[in-house]
């Protein structure tokens, strides 16, 4: 079973569709009303997995989603997908020229071009989700639907057009979260997360990354938050290339441990293709290793020197 | 003329009110759509400045604001306020128990608890706006809108209840943006905002955050955003404690911008009270301006070897 930010029809079942696609074991999609409760069914155990957004290029980052992967008991990310944010408008069968057209603010924000140019008469209205909108659609108050592609699979609606977004490049990169486990194997082409609480000493962060940067690890995503409840303490959201079972990823989150005890692991698992974020790592080093052999040798000539065995 | 991220009624209007009543400048307020129209009516100087939302702690950062500070004409920020993020419920006078509650989405979400204590048998109902709610409510449309205390000023309603929020510690940071011109004198208590621009060369940030942390300057937000359109480059918000005018913080900058030359100053000017973050170098150094003395000192002290006076 697998958990999913509801309701039915909107990007995140669709990117749970994605996950569930890939892995036979989550054939069965539960919606949560929100992201933390599809993160509490994970950790209790009463769904394998939980789906949630993370971050999307045009509204930022999710705090909801932020905030509920650092409180509570641990979840990790194994698997991560990002999909191109390009709605569906639909309407019902045989229906004429729409008057209404229905959508989550959000969503209306990211199509007003498309309607001013497609259907200059029609007034939007704003509903609670792209997929409440279609619900609507159905029941006759409005004409037309800016929805998920995935919210056909739900209501038997016609599609007026598909494809539709203003910002031609807009995506959202969704996680898919266990309870701690054995890992995803390396690919050579892994993100790895983790969440870092420091006191906000000056140069603090500096430290943090300058541990990064003297193992060679490519970083591809930072935000600062401050720590609910408690002042004077940062939560710094990392993403980096790599996986925490390559030696010098690893030897990097022991460093970041070291200076804060806080530190919180968020999974190591490949990244989605398209990416959603420029990465140099990536294509400097296509291993996706950062000098994974240095680190090796170096561990090797401290365990000779430690036997004698070298100098 | 102060330009503000409309419609009429919502809490940025607040936020311009307060930038009004600190400059009697500022006492004609002028809505408009969208952030980039706001700002573009700033650059154009059609009004002197523009107050928009920069950061929510709920929902996040505005990336609208973040994208439009970085492209086109520059921009500083002279000012800030922060909000708390607490509703008024209106209702028509004299109307009875409210059947329908309507706001948009973001504000229904953060008084959803309170709702369901207050009026359980209400049906929530999504508009575009805060203000666009009060509104509907006048018509007759709904019976309770969930809007910024500001709005009871636009529309004759009734105030139902105040101080209404299930976060009691939500807080929003708006800017008052100008075209360049001479920076706000600096209180001792100030904030400078920049963006890099920076190709993701492993170790890029992480040197950018050294001169910060070398000069002991204090961080108070940093958030990385991908470049559009220019992949393998990034943008790096960062807010730090102190003002450009003090030595130790126009030292830091110069060498952000000998790092990056993409490197965009977005301002210095006073720290709202209460605080958004817990800021440590505000505590440790009351003066603001990090070890101000010593970069006067060493440069003095560099001006004299020079001329053969010291050594």
């Amino acid at each position: 079973m697998l958990a999913y930010f509801g309701p039915q029809g909107t990007f995140t079942e669709q990117a749970a569709r994605a996950f569930s696609a890939a892995d036979p074991a989550h054939d069965d999609l539960v919606p949560f009303d929100t992201v933390p409760a599809a993160l509490a069914a994970a950790r209790r155990g009463e769904v394998d997995a939980a789906c949630v957004p993370v971050e999307n290029s045009v509204e930022g980052a999710v705090p909801a989603t932020m905030d509920a992967l650092t409180e509570g008991d641990p979840l990790v990310a194994v698997a991560e997908t990002v999909l191109d944010v390009r709605f569906s408008v639909l309407v019902r069968p045989g229906a004429g020229e729409p008057k209404t057209i229905a959508s989550h603010p959000h969503a209306l924000a990211q199509v007003r071009h498309w309607i001013a140019e497609n259907l200059p008469t029609a007034t939007a209205v704003a509903t609670t989700s792209t997929a409440a909108a279609a619900r609507a659609v159905l029941a006759g108050e409005f004409d037309a639907a800016v929805s998920a592609p995935v919210a056909v699979r739900h209501y038997p609606l016609e599609v007026l057009a598909t494809d539709v977004a203003d910002v031609r490049d807009a995506k959202t990169r969704f996680l898919l979260l266990r309870r701690p486990g054995p890992l995803p194997r390396p690919t050579g082409h892994d993100r790895t997360s983790v969440v870092v609480t420091a006191t906000d000493r000056i140069g603090a962060l500096s430290d943090l990354l300058a541990e990064l940067a003297l193992r060679r690890i490519n970083l591809t995503r930072i935000e600062s938050r401050p720590t609910k409840g408690r002042l004077g303490e940062y939560r710094f959201y990392i993403d980096l290339d790599g996986h925490a079972a390559e030696p010098g990823v690893g030897d990097a989150l022991a460093a970041l441990r070291r200076h804060c005890p806080d530190t919180r692991f968020l999974g190591s698992y490949p990244k989605a293709e398209p990416v959603l974020r420029a990465e140099a790592g990536a294509r400097a080093e296509p291993g996706g290793s950062p000098a994974a052999d240095e680190f090796v040798a170096a561990a090797e000539w401290v365990a000779s020197l430690r036997e004698g065995l070298g100098a």
